[in-house]
């Protein structure tokens, strides 16, 4: 077995499980992380500036979907843990497999140039260099915020959901006019915490696509219990028949004033909130459809309406960013970049991504199995199909799980967990192992 | 018809009510309040202090529910009111039937004798006597704080969720370890609005009876709007057949980490909230049986667990009080107090009660009923059976209403709406308008 000097861009979830399981087949790796400390976005604060996390968030998948499958969660967690208890977790996970020797903090890549004969030759944090023979890119994909791009200009505050800590921090949102735009879960959470009376805040919001709520719990149980795709039976059709259930969800938007969603149930992520239905239902939250244009503190929307505001919460998503690339050598317009199993760039195989996926229940299992093929590939227990034929994949996945979605930013990199985890599992790492083997 | 001089005491949902039903009639009344604003509990900062409302209170019970049957709510409403709305309203029905003008605001009754002869002398606030026929007792009974006497002394602050406005009001309770005793509404509401990570407070929730907790939204749709009793059918199997759905609405506290209810499904009044199990299984609020003794800051609960808190929120409900009355005269020790249709106190014939129940789903069509019979009494087109029937009556209603269900304060006063209106409407009614006729 080969064993190729390789560095991983990263100390989240991703690069946490990359790094684990190069470590376990003696693959000789160094973690560069930008950061003073692991948990990418989980660490709340993270100094890199790379956490999104609000003080409130609690984790949208219950810990029964959340364990990484060779660390359960502790069972005293609560169903749905909060931020810090995900980064307890996973400190928790580092010190047990010995990671944090492997990571080098406050040292990231600040530059990588592919080389002519292949391998990397890495700019650092530290003004030193280094060169490596496999690169793995796991910086995540939830630091870069997104905003969209309105006519007119709006004369309040305006802030990214990124930078949101709580309603004092960075803006004291309270006795406010507040615009929140969007209607993921962060857009939702912001929305249900501002709206509480006691902030004495008016809160609307404004949603382009519109989402499907979903409670975090079902008849008593985190809902997400009762929710897993069959790898045996097509996508399409289990779509159709949960889309048939939906009813049982009271997830219908529309029900709470909001947009008719631009997909069918479970065509895209579902967004989960108990409380904004709640909140919505009550007159705390105004729903509002699209922002047609800004002009001054006015806001105007899509269905003629307008009202003035103090600040704009944008809950609007975020860019999937290389900064480490040459933009013309590698990078994601539009959040789209097609990558065979979502970790290989078809015509260079000395990169691997890791955690670039909208991994439908959660990216948690998502990332540890793709840490079993990156390994198995550096260590060449594995081997990728001809460039043609990844090609050939890559446009069949994105058919299997974006075929049915309009095409928006959010939308570019979903996957269906359970479908991936079992495709890689029994059909793509024996293929890969007998390619390897026919070479070898 | 007879035309008897009438005081109503209070000019809250009961005494409004009251007044637009005994003005239809041509009674000549005067409505006797204590505040300056009509509203009673609904009125946010009553200063005469009968308002429980707190600033982030959303009536529990949809607008669908909630109308009087002769004043719908504005469709502009949300499903689920703010006290604001509810406020908003009542001042609409008394503008619209002309009530302001019976209504003598600040010149509440301080003292209401019975004469030997019949009739009451009243004492008023402005130091004034008054002689009527009639008097209608609508004072309410969610004003007089209910505080449960736990062994031991508590060194903290205590606050009663009566006076509870918001997490800075009367108290600072942000960065606290609070403890709220007690599971109906109020204790749901605001363990929730103080256990938001924003508030950076940890709270605990102990109950000694439990509850059951319902949401507010089932499939979309309010959750009252599936439920209504059939007064056609015994109330002790439609309990049977509620309690076999109760798995759908998640509603049972165990899942949750708090002690089984001391009742089953739907025998009394169930919680209403979809935030609290959230909380409790994000592990914002740590669940608690009930209260063992207080030592100092610190807290034991029955289960033999111990915590420190800086307060105490008591979420215990009310007593029942007719500060007008000697006590000898007429008292409801332990909130007990037996009225024929909770309206009659077999032997005074010239005292009505108006509003004192608990009645599911709501208070506010059932006072709308209460005052169709008050209204046909005082001008003698309802008379009321002798009171050895009354007693009787009076013991077969609540064993109807109350036979099943454990002997607490919280529950003495409970009734179901569907069933109590039915019954007034098609056999009390027109049997008291026979007695009536026979007599005259």
């Amino acid at each position: 077995m080969r064993r190729p000097s390789t560095a991983v861009i990263g100390a989240g979830i991703s690069g946490l499980t990359a790094g684990k399981m190069l470590g376990d087949y003696g693959v000789p790796y160094a973690c560069l992380e930008t950061s003073d400390r692991i948990g990418g976005n989980w660490a709340f604060g993270n100094p890199n500036g790379h956490s999104s996390a609000y003080r409130s968030l609690h984790i949208d998948t219950s810990k029964h979907r959340l364990s990484f499958k060779d660390f359960p969660m502790p069972d005293d967690y609560p169903d749905f843990p909060h931020h810090t208890q995900i980064k307890a977790y996973l400190d928790a996970y580092a010190d047990a497999f010995g990671l944090l020797e492997r990571i080098e903090f406050e040292n990231g890549v600040v530059h990588a140039a592919h080389q002519p004969g292949g391998g990397w030759a890495l700019e650092l944090q530290d003004g030193s260099t280094r060169e490596v023979e496999l690169l793995v890119v796991a910086n995540g994909h939830h630091w870069d915020p997104r905003t969209p791009d309105f006519a007119g200009e709006f004369t309040g505050e305006s802030l990214h959901s990124h930078h949101y800590v709580d309603p004092s921090q960075p803006l004291d949102l309270r006795g406010k006019r507040i615009l929140v735009v969007g209607l993921g879960n962060s857009a939702a959470d912001i929305a249900v915490e501002l709206s509480g009376r006691a902030m004495q805040n008016q809160v609307t919001l404004s949603t382009r696509s519109s989402a499907w709520i979903v409670p975090k719990y079902m008849y008593g149980l985190p809902a997400d219990k009762y929710f897993a795709t069959s790898p045996h039976v097509p996508l399409a059709w289990q779509r159709k028949l949960i889309q048939k259930m939906q009813f049982m969800t009271g997830s219908n938007p529309e029900l709470y004033g909001l947009p008719k969603p631009n997909h069918l149930f479970f065509e895209a992520h579902p967004t989960q909130s108990v409380e904004l239905p709640l909140r919505l239902g009550s007159g705390d939250v105004v729903p509002k459809p699209d922002v047609a244009r800004l002009d001054g503190e006015r806001v105007h929307f899509v269905d003629g309406t307008s009202s003035d505001f103090d600040v704009i919460v944008y809950a609007t998503g975020y860019n999937i960013t290389f900064p480490f690339f040459d933009e013309g050598f590698l990078s994601a317009p539009g959040n789209v970049i097609h990558l065979f199993k979502r970790m290989f760039k078809p015509g260079l195989d000395d990169v691997v991504f890791m955690g670039f996926a909208q991994a439908v229940p959660t990216l948690f299992p998502f990332v540890e199995a793709q840490a079993r093929l990156l390994a198995a590939y550096a260590v060449g227990a594995y081997a990728l199909p001809d460039p043609a034929e990844m090609e050939r994949v890559i446009a069949a996945d994105e058919q299997l799980y974006l075929g049915h979605v309009t095409d928006r930013p959010r939308h570019t990199q979903q996957v269906d967990y359970f479908v991936y985890e079992h495709d890689l599992r029994t059909r793509e790492l024996p293929a890969g192992r007998a390619r390897a083997g026919a070479t070898a």
